[in-house]
Formats: C-alpha cells, structure tokens, sequence
C-alpha cells in the first residue's frame, strides 16, 4: 500500500451542482497529493454556479480533457437539466466507460442513469429525490425546495439498475454511489480506504476532524424523509 | 421566525483556503435563499485555488465589496501566508467590525485573531494546528502535512483569547468559531438555528442527509490528536 497510486481524478461538474457533493470528497482526495490530481472538468470554461451560488473555475473543458482514472460526478439540481443535455451525457459517458472508478454522490447517480452505464449495476441516490432519480417520479428539488426552473422528468433509462434506497453509500467494483450530498463524505472515505488502505482513511477523517460513517448500511434518513413525507400528505387530506 | 432575514453573507476566501471549510457551511446556508445571500470575497478577481487546487470564482474584490452583514472566514494552510499579509488583515478586521456575526472555521479564527478582533472573545480552531492558531508553535499544514511554502509563524496577537481546544464550536455572540475542518458544518446548523430556528436547522440537516453534532463541546478528535501526536514522539525517542 506504499506506491504512490498517481489517479488523475476528474471532477465533471454543470451549472446547479451541489457544492459539497463536489468539495466534501474532494477536500478528503486533496490531502493525498501522492496519489490523486484533481481536475474540475465542464462543458465551456465559464465558471460554473452551485446551488450555493458560488462558482468553480474550470480546467478542462471537454474538448481538451485528458483520460480520466476517476469520474467523480456530484448531483445537485441542475442533474435535472443535465439529463436532457445529451453533450453532458455523452461525455460522462464516454469518460465512464473509460475510466477505472466512476464516484457519484446524491443525485449524480441519477445523471450517470441517464447515460446508459449503470444499466444492471447496483446504486444509490439522494433519499428525498428518490422518485425522481429511479424513474418514478415529478422533478423536486433535492431538498424539497421549490426552484425557478424546476422541471418535470423524462422517460430515464434507470429501470434496469438495482436502486438500493436504505444505504450511505453502494461499491459496485467500479461504480460506487453515494446517497444524498453528505453521504459524498463517508463514500469518499470509503474509496480512499479501498485505494490507500484503511490507515489513510482513518488519518483524513480524524485530521479533518470528520466524523466517518463507516457502516455502507448505516442510513437513518431513509425512514427519516419518508415519516416526513407521510406527515405532509396527511396533513394535505 | 417567519420574517425573512435577507443576510448578505460574504466569504472571504485566500490561496490555499480549505475548500470543505467554506462548502459545507455554504451549502446549508444556500438553501435558505430567502434569508441569505452569498457573496465570495477575494484580494483580486483572479481565481482562488483550494487546499484540493480546484479554484472559486471572486464575485467582489476588496475594492468593490459592500457591506456584509455576516463574515464567513475558512481555513486552510493559507492562512499560514495570510497572517503575514496586511491587505487582506486590514479588509477583514474592517468587516468584521462592522459585520453582525462573524464565522471562522478551523485555523479561520488564527488569521481573524491576527487581526485583534478575537481579542478579550472565547473561540476555538482546528486540533492539529493548534499550536500554531495560539501563538505558541510552528506552522504546520492543518491535516499535519508537509506544504511546499511551510513558513513558520510570527508573533500573532492572539495571547489575549480566551482559546477553548476541546470544543466543536465557540459561540460568542457576535462571533461563533469552528474547531477543524468538519466542525464548520455543524457551527453552520447551530447558526442557521439562531436565525431561523431549531426547525430550520432540522430540516437543512436531515435534507443534506447530515449528522449534525448539535452539542458545541462534542470533540472526540483533540484526544484523539493528542494520542497520535504523543505516539509519534515516543516514536522519535
């Protein structure tokens, strides 16, 4: 577990990503400058807005980008018109099939379902846009926020994936998944651990002072969200 | 509660700040867009690069910023170079003397005492860096990594804080400090609480999927630290 592993880890992001999908696991890749380049790759080389607003710069765009080891893919609600921005699609799906490790957190699965690549893979998403991520349901923001530009979903291609709703995160070899924004952490962690070896993930969450979910099944959201939802439906009848 | 706040929120950000100290916070205040709006402060416009190198994009200079309402301050081997730089110590002692709240995160609250604010006030900061954000030890990177531009410190005027070690935050009043890294998201829930309220700050929590640590003196990680570091002397002997 010594060699420097040398993994160039592309970071493909789009306008309404979420910021700490992106900066949580890459915050825990950074300290590993042995092992990992880190490279923030979009369509255009504007700088891309996150839900918060704030916006990354870009350096690669994907006529110039490089092969890529590690896809890391966030969600965030701009997944929404990500799936209906076939050039974004095509490429992830190229720079996934590609690729060693393809990582996604919260909804970024949902936009990898969209490519075709996670087609008899196991996977996992964010808990409270869940319908929307498997197929089954209306646009929402992850949060349940309402946004300007939300829009109703398409016919996705997720119905051949085997959505396992009640996890922090799903290692399918080369496909990992994340659940909702947080849930990149303990992921990220978790491929740091599978790479690097468990000494180094234990010494990026204690420096980071992070408090690591070991456990891929420990999930107390899922039940959390869903009480939430059924009280909210009761009090609509 | 109901009222919204409409708090403009200016992170002041610097080369080398750390990308999870300023994303994890700014994502929970994100959504929340009709009490707050972000704004990301830097010396120029040119791109600021994160600890994980990936850069943010400047919305206002020091030249053209106006006032903010509340102050975001990460950390991050940075501030190593900030505490020397009197440009960026005199814009933030000028805005966070006219701020309501000021937040630090991780070595965050060593460059805002550089400046004198801190000065009769509790905080608290990162474990690993403690030394340094006290004034009694050398510089060392936040996670206890070795940095290319590793400069030791210089007289800080931080003899005069009340500093708290075993601490996830410090709340004190006007200005509420994070301990390393991870721990500014849970300050982040617990201001979100006293602007909003406890539910608020469920909500944004349970919708990020968030184990938030809702009790400011939770801090396994300065025993843990100080294990690590007494094994590697005893190591050395």
């Amino acid at each position: 577990m010594s060699a420097n592993k040398n993994l160039l880890i592309g970071a493909i992001i789009f306008p309404g990503f979420d910021c700490l999908d992106l900066y949580g696991p890459l915050r825990f890749f950074g300290t590993r400058t042995e092992d990992f380049t880190i490279k923030i790759v979009a369509e255009t080389h504007n700088p891309v807005p996150s839900t918060a607003r704030a916006a990354t710069h870009v350096d690669h765009t994907f006529d110039d980008c490089p092969h890529l080891d590690v896809v890391l893919l966030p969600g965030g609600i701009g997944t929404r018109a990500g799936v209906k921005n076939e050039r974004l699609l095509g490429f992830i799906r190229a720079k996934a099939e590609a690729a060693t490790y393809v990582l996604t957190v919260c909804t970024g699965s949902g936009l990898l379902a969209a490519t075709g690549v996670l087609d008899g893979r196991k996977a996992t998403s964010n808990k409270m846009a869940w319908d929307w991520v498997i197929g089954n349901g209306e646009c929402m923001g992850d949060a349940g926020v309402k946004w300007d530009r939300v829009e109703h979903m398409r016919e996705l291609p997720c119905k051949n994936i085997d959505w396992i709703k009640k996890a922090r995160w799903v290692d399918d070899g080369k496909y990992i998944s994340a659940g909702g924004v947080s849930a990149g952490m303990d992921m990220g962690l978790h491929f740091i651990e599978r790479i690097c070896g468990k000494e180094a993930a234990l010494w990026t969450a204690r420096t980071s002072e992070y408090d690591w979910h070991q456990d891929p099944n420990w999930d107390p959201f899922t039940d959390m969200i869903e009480a939430e939802n059924e009280k909210l439906e009761n009090s609509k009848q």
